[in-house]
């Protein structure tokens, strides 16, 4: 990274709150000498937890003072009307404001969605944001996208999230035309729902690389380089592959435990299965991004700890070197043919 | 298996049709000496197949011609009223005379799922069939349905979902009252869309052990003995299941043969290695019951294999035996308040 970047964190979200962002954010600024932070939240929480990490970072870290606190099981309206100083919602404003070029906060999906967008707007052209995620696939990674931030899409949301997608794989990876898979319960156009057939004929009339209707289980062997979904069904993809992921984790560790002879050839694994463990962690691949917007935001998972919060903080800050909201902005435009207003 | 039990199989159903399933079938009956088969599809196909162990079982093995073949991409309108001569049909009358005691098929699922409803008609009281596949979690087992027979579910399909699940799971496990779960976004009640909000109140106010939402990892997590959810979401849950136990076995592969003493780790902890690949086989699973209606049909996975398909025979035969459809039948009466005019 070049350019210095500034990343506003929302030190109160998620289930362990400043336990797990501030001490993430001191490691990650240590490592990071072109990144500065801003915590967001309560001062009187945030300053002991920094201490004397405060001098050391001088004018690189710095306190933002937030008096409340959106809870993670908090209804939206209440999130929205009644918390107008939540340490959440500050943290967005600072993007807005341009003293960070990225949130980043665990909390609550659907009040960081409704605030992202109240506070920094979409994109023209752009309904709804989206929250779009890296997974690994057998050899490299994909964009899924909508992964949970809008759980009744229509098909012309589904073509937006072709469109987001596209932008963004194109421009962090590089590609020319990445290929749109839309995920659907069988691979011929017949199959799906009301919404995934009109979308099909969507994208299909689109100016996207579209590749058709992939399966779930095209989405890990890497069939497309982006896969479009209702954020409902791309959360439960997630969190299922979360959750199938530990189960097979716990199995390999019962195996490697069942008797001494197993134990020793466990023990003298241990360099391999620890290189399987940390290609499959999930921690790692912590941090998804909300597309859309007039401004980046990161949402991390709610239950992440220090390193998985890290991993959040990266991506956000790759993110924000890159320039990406701008660039999206030109591409979305270009593809929308939508074109927005400038001040004068 | 006490009683006799005889399963017809469609034969020409699944990627590889009687190539994979008449091996099967022979193999599955040779060590069930209390199951008896008929054989559906071409004669003139399945003959040959058969060769001399159509002597070696006599009765035991039956051979039904039926002409048409119902293709995996089919649509349904063709499937229903242009075949009625097709092996998955003729396959699912068998169960409707009595011949036999449940079906068994590798087709196209939405053929299936239409062909049994119209053949063998619902239970009273469901109002569409659901398919139901019991997953492994790190304890047990869950029920999770619908897996894909129905991808356009209103509330009152998952409050049905639950019933059937909840019968399902206390014929099978002898459990007094299951717990069901709802698939959802979040575990708070004011999460989900529409279908889900709605859902959820049916369950709460139903006599089901309703445990409230679930999330995807809690499948794994076995939070709930049964796990309720539209059949779009179902089966992409499954299907994204099986491509990351795939992934993850590829990685762990790829981990034991990074240069030579990783491969001798990996020859030393075969044993290991193969008691862990045995418990995440997705082969093993095959096999989902089509719950709701007046008879049996086990869907077996388009691709399997031999083996697998021999995994799906063994859940049929060991449904069938079990008496399931008549146990549902009366739980779901005994629930639902319905009660069957039986012909006098």
């Amino acid at each position: 990274m070049s350019v210095t970047v500034t990343v506003a964190v929302d030190c109160m979200g998620g289930d362990y709150g400043p336990s797990v962002t501030v001490p993430a954010t001191l490691a990650f600024l240590r490592d990071h000498p072109a990144v500065n932070a801003v915590l967001v939240g309560r001062e009187e929480v945030l300053k002991p937890l920094v201490g004397e990490a405060a001098g050391r970072f001088g004018a690189r870290l710095g306190i933002h003072h937030a008096e409340q606190v959106v809870g993670m099981d908090e209804p939206l309206v209440s999130a929205m009307r009644g918390k107008k100083d939540s340490s959440m919602r500050v943290a967005i404003e600072q993007v807005e404001s341009g003293r960070a070029q990225v949130a980043v906060s665990a909390g609550n999906t659907g009040a960081l969605v409704a605030i992202s967008r109240f506070v920094l707007k979409m994109l023209p052209g752009i309904d709804r944001p989206a929250i779009c995620f890296a997974l690994p696939t057998t050899g490299g990674h994909i964009y899924a996208i909508d992964l949970g931030a809008n759980v009744d899409c229509t098909a012309e949301h589904l073509l937006q999230f072709g469109i987001m997608g596209t932008v963004l794989a194109s421009v962090l990876d590089h590609s020319e035309r990445p290929s749109v898979g839309l995920l659907n319960v069988g691979t011929e156009e017949i199959k799906g729902n009301e919404v995934t057939k009109k979308a099909t004929e969507l994208l299909r009339a689109s100016n996207l690389n579209f590749h058709g209707n992939v399966e779930g289980d095209d989405i890990y062997k890497g069939v497309t380089d982006i896969v479009v979904c209702d954020g409902f069904v791309g959360n439960v993809a997630l969190k299922v592959s979360e959750g199938l992921a530990r189960m097979m984790a716990t199995f390999l560790r019962e195996e490697f435990n069942r008797g001494p002879l197993s134990r020793l050839m466990g023990a003298l694994s241990w360099p391999v299965l620890r290189r399987f463990k940390r290609r499959v962690d999930p921690r790692r691949y912590n941090g998804a991004v909300l597309l859309g917007l007039r401004g980046i935001v990161v949402k991390s998972h709610g239950s992440a700890g220090v390193f998985a919060f890290e991993q959040a903080l990266a991506r956000a800050a790759s993110a924000a070197s890159d320039r990406l909201v701008e660039r999206i902005g030109d591409r979305v435009a270009a593809i929308t043919g939508t074109h927005e207003e400038r001040p004068a």
